[in-house]
C-alpha cells in the first residue's frame, strides 16, 4: 500500500486527505479548519506533531498552513490585497512559533526564490524576489534610524538558480549564504506539484519545516531546513504543476473504479476485484509512458497567473516587514 | 468513429500513422519517407493532394515535410548546424513550389515569430525571431548593392504576441502589416501540440498550408493562410507540448487494450471486446477531469530545449536568406 | 542661431523654457501652470496654437501637457496612485479635445508601447503595454454585456518592436493594424529623451500631436499622427535618457559662460566675448567626441525606475478605460 | 596631481596610457604589446610587478591582458570565434601562472556573472553565464566517466545579482560558496566602465587580479580576489559604459586644451596656462552637475553588442573547459 502513495505531493494537505478517503486514522497529526466566508478563504492547518506521524504522512513534523482561495486565479486587487494580509499573518504566525529571532530587537530575515526563472511555472520564487523591498544594505550602511523606524527587519534575497544553470545544489548556496550573511530566519518560495489540478494556482502552502525533496517543478530541490542550513526555514508554496504521471495515474484509477462500479462492465468488475490496490497500482504503472518521466501539466494561461500570485506573495512580505516589527 | 480523431495533433505526419494503425487507405495523399543514416535524421513529406484528402486528413491540401531528429533535443553543435541546413533546403524546396516570387529580382520575406515569448513552451516563435539577421530596413536605405551582393533578400520579421496580449486576433495585425509592407512570402515559426510525447522536441514539421487552427500551446491562432492574408504562407513547427488530455486518453487506450489482451485480465476483455471503439471513447472521455481543458504536458528542461531549437532554425533562416536567392 | 537649437529635446516645455531663457516671446504658443501643492506636481500645458508656433518650437502644433512629479523616481505607493490618476484626466481632456470617439457608445483604444524591450530605458512602451487590462477579444467574442457594463472600452495593445528587429518603420506596422482593427484612437506610450538630465524619470508629458521624429533613445521613429495612421493619436512619454551630446554640449556652454564672468578668468571672457553663439557652439561642437554620437546618458537604477513608472502608466490607462466611458 | 587620476577607469590599459601621455616612467610596470595582423586584434599585457607600480597605478599587482579587437562591435562570426580562442588562450595562461590547480587531476572552477541582468550594459555577465556548459553536478552524480574523457573540469556557475536586488555584498555571496563548494579557480566576468568611448565593447581585458572596486556599471562592486574568497580570481572584463562624468570632463580637458594651442583664443591659453593641472580640474568638476553622478554614458543598440559579446566569452570558456583540461 505504500507504492500508492509513491506518487507525491508537496501538500501536507493533499497527504491528510488520501487518508481520510481510506478512513485511516493518523496518529501524531492534528487538523484545524477555518472558513473566511467573506473571502471564501479555507484555511486548514495539519500539524505534524510525533515522528510517528511525519513517517505516516511521508513529510516532516511541524506545521502546515494551507490556504485554498478559489479566486487567486484571476484578477482582482482588492481579493489578492486581502490574500497577501493573510500571507503575512500566516508568516508571523509561524515565525513567532519558531521563536527564530535570535537577536535583540532587530530581524535580519533573508527570503530565498527557488526555481527556474526561464520555465514559466517554476519562476513563482525569482518573481517574488523581484519584487521584494529589500534593506539590508540600507541599514548596514547608514544604520536603522535612516528608516526612520525605532524597529527595523533586514531583508535580503537570494535567486540562486536551479543545478542545472549552477551545478550546484541549492542548499550548498543557500548554506554558504547563511554563514556569511547571518540572518535570522529564511522564507523560502518555491512553486509545487500539487496531486489535484484543481488546485493549481489556487492554494499557498506555508509551513515551517523548510523545503524537503518533493516533485516540484524542477529536480532542484534538497532538502532546506534549519538542520541543514543551520536557521530555521519558513517555506512559502504554491502547486503550479502537477506531475504528469499523476495525471495519468489518477485517471486511470478513476478508470478502473468505475470499472468495478459500473452496471455496463459489471464483469470487469468481477476481475478487477480480485487484485490487491498493489497489483492495480503495477497495472497502470506500467502502462504509463516512460516518456512521461520528467514532464508536467500546467495551464495555458500560466505566465498570468505566475506573475500575479507572485506579486501577491511579494506584497504580503512587503507589509509583514516593511511595518512593524513581525514577532511581537 | 469521427470521434477517436477529434483529438487533435498539428503533425500531418500523427494524421496520417493513425489511419496507418487502423489500415485505412487515404485517397489523394501521398507519402515520401527518406533516411538520412549518416545524422539518423528521417524525413517523411505528406502531400495532400485533393479535398478529399484534406477532408480526410482534417487538414488543408499542401505539403507537409517532417523531419524527424531525435538528436535534437541534445546539445551537439554540429548536428543543429546540420538541422539548420535541413530546414533551409525544406523551405527553399516549398518557396519554389508555391512560385511566391512575385518581383524582379530581389525577395522579400516576413518572418512571424508566433506565440507567447512569457510561456516557454509557446516562446518558439519569438526566439527565433530575436536570432534573425533582419536586413530590410537596411537595403530600403542604403539600397542593395550595401549589402555587396547582385540578390538580396529583405528579410523583416514579426512578433505579434497572443490574443490575450494584444485584444487581436494575430491574423488582423498580419493581414494589416502585408497590406502595408508588401512581403513575396511569409514564414511563420509556432509552437506546436503533438500527440505523442515521444515526439516532443525532436520533430520539425515545415508546410506549405501556412498556420491553420489547432490545438496549439495558446489558442492564438486563427488560420494564417494564402487566403486569409493575401501572400503565401510556409509555416516552420516544432511540437513542445502535449494537450494534457491526450495524454490520459492515449494511456487509458493502452489499458483498454491491454484488458482486452492480458491473460490476467481476459475476463475483462472479454466484456470490452463487446463494445464499439466510439462507446469505449466515451467512456475514457467521462473520466477524464474537464480541469484538463486548457492544459498542456512540457517537459522540465523546455527552456534549454526551446533556445537551442529556436536557435537553430534562425540559424536555417539566415543561411538561406544571407547567402543567395533562395529560389534558383 | 538655429544651430544651437539643432539639439532636440522631446519635450515641449523644454523647447519653451529655451525661449524664455532667450526672452524671446513666441507667437502662437501659450503656456499655462499649474502646482499640486499636496503632491508637489506641477503641470505645465503647452498650446502651439499656430503653423507659426509650430515651426518656431520644432513641433507640430497641439497640446502638451508636462507633469513634474519630482518624487516620481522613489518608490511610494500612494504618490504612484495619485500620479496615475493624474495621467488618467489629462488623457481624458486630451482626447475629449480631439473629439475622437466616433461610434455610438463604445470606444476602441488600441495602445501602442513603442521602443525596445532589450534596452532598460527604452523598454518603458513595452512594460505598460505588458500590464493593460486587455478587453477587446472578450467584447467581441461574448459582447459587452459579458464584462457587466452599460458601456465598455475595447482595449487592444501592440508592442511592435524597434526596427532594426523588424526591418520595417513602426508607423507602417501600426498603419497596417489601425486598418485590419479600426480603433478610434491610439495611445502611443514611449521613452523620451531630455535636454536636461534633472527632469530624467521624474517628467511626463502627454500630448495630442501623436509622436514625431525625435532624439528618443533608439531611431524608431517616424511620426506616428492622424496624418500618417489615420485616427486621433494621444502620446504619453517619459524622459528616460538625454543624448550624450548633449550633456557635454551642456557642460561646455557653462563652462564658457562661467570663464566669461569668472573674476579668476577674466582674460578669458575678453576674448570669448568676441565670439558669436554660433562661433562657440561650433567650437563645441567639434571638441564633443564623433564616438557619442548614438549614445545616450542614463542613471545606473534605471531598471527599477522604468519598472515603477510604467506601472504608473498603465494603472493610470487600466483606471480610465475599465471605469466609465472616459468622454462624458 | 592625484586628483586628475581620481576619475577611474576599469582597464589598466588606460591607467597606463595616461602615464605614457605625461611621460610618467612607472617603475614595477612592464608592458608588452602584440599585434595580429590577420585578424587585427592588438594584445597588450601590463604586469604591475611591485607594490610601488601598483600603488601609481591604482591597480593590485599581477597581470593585465587587453584585447583590442574593433570588430567586436558587429556580428562576423567567424571572428568572433578567433576571439573566443584568444580568450580561451589568455585565460589558460593566467591560470598557469596562478597555479591554482590544487587537487590532482581534475579543475573545479566556479565561473560568476556579475551586474545586474535588467540594466543592459550590465547584463553581460549574467548573459555569460546562461551559455555556459555546466558539468559539476554530472560529474559529482555519475562520475568523470560519465563525461568519456579522462580529464575533466568540473564548471559550476553563480549569477549573484547586485546589492540592490540582494541586499548582501556580492563578495558575501561568493566566499559563503566558495566554503561550500570548494573550487580550485573563480573566473567572474563582469562589465567594465572605459574612461575613452572608443573602447567599447572592442575590448577585453583578463585579469589574475580579482575584480577591485571601481566605477563600474553599477556599485556592486566590494574586491572579489584571492584575500577576500579564499581562491584565486580570474577576472574577465569588457567596457561597455563610460562614466557619464568622465565623459564631460574629457571635453572640457579637450577644450581647454584647444583653448591653450588655439591661434583665435590665443588670449584665452594665456590665461590657462597659469593654472595648475589640479585648479583646472576643479573648475572643470564644479561645472558637471552633480545630476550626473551615478549617470553612464552607453550605446544606442548595446542590446545587439552585449547579447554577442556574451556569447564569444561564453563559447571561450566552453571551448576552454569542455576540451583538454586547461593547465597542462
Amino acid at each position: 500500500m505504500v507504492e500508492k502513495y509513491s506518487i507525491r505531493t508537496d501538500l501536507a494537505l493533499e497527504d491528510k486527505e488520501r487518508f481520510e478517503e481510506e478512513n485511516v486514522e493518523v496518529q501524531g497529526v492534528v487538523l484545524e479548519e477555518e472558513y473566511d466566508e467573506e473571502w471564501e478563504v479555507k484555511t486548514t492547518t495539519v500539524r505534524i506533531q510525533t515522528e510517528n506521524g511525519a513517517k505516516t504522512m511521508g513529510k516532516p513534523a511541524g506545521t502546515y498552513i494551507t490556504m485554498e482561495a478559489p479566486n487567486m486565479a484571476v484578477p482582482d486587487e482588492e481579493y489578492h490585497s486581502e490574500i497577501s494580509e493573510k500571507i503575512a499573518d500566516c508568516i508571523k504566525k509561524l515565525m513567532n512559533g519558531k521563536n527564530c529571532k535570535k537577536r535583540g530587537e532587530d530581524w535580519s530575515v533573508l527570503i530565498i526564490g527557488l526555481g527556474n526563472r526561464n520555465v514559466t511555472p517554476d519562476a513563482l520564487g525569482p518573481y517574488v524576489a523581484d519584487n521584494l523591498n529589500i534593506t539590508r544594505h540600507i541599514v548596514k550602511e547608514y544604520g536603522k534610524y535612516a528608516m526612520g523606524k525605532e524597529e527595523v527587519t533586514l531583508i535580503s534575497a537570494l535567486v540562486p538558480g536551479v543545478m542545472a544553470q549552477t551545478g550546484m545544489e541549492t542548499v550548498e548556496i543557500i548554506r554558504g549564504v547563511v554563514k556569511e550573511t547571518d540572518p535570522d530566519v529564511i522564507i523560502a518560495v518555491d512553486a509545487l506539484a500539487a496531486r489535484n489540478s484543481k488546485r493549481l494556482n489556487r492554494t499557498i502552502q506555508i509551513a515551517d519545516t523548510g523545503i524537503n525533496p518533493g516533485s516540484g517543478v524542477g529536480n532542484h530541490r534538497n532538502a532546506i531546513t534549519q538542520e541543514s542550513v543551520g536557521v530555521p526555514v519558513i517555506a512559502i508554496g504554491v502547486p503550479t504543476v502537477v506531475d504528469a504521471a499523476t495525471i495519468v495515474n489518477d485517471a486511470m484509477e478513476n478508470l478502473m473504479e468505475e470499472m468495478e462500479h459500473s452496471e455496463a462492465l459489471k464483469g470487469v468488475g468481477v476481475v478487477l476485484q480480485g487484485y490487491h490496490a498493489a497489483e492495480k497500482y503495477e497495472l497502470v504503472r506500467e502502462l504509463i509512458s516512460p516518456h512521461l518521466n520528467g514532464m508536467f501539466v500546467t495551464p495555458k494561461d500560466i505566465d498570468d497567473t505566475v506573475k500575479r500570485i507572485s506579486f501577491t506573495i511579494s506584497e504580503g512580505l512587503n507589509m509583514l516587514f516593511a511595518g512593524k516589527e513581525p514577532a511581537e
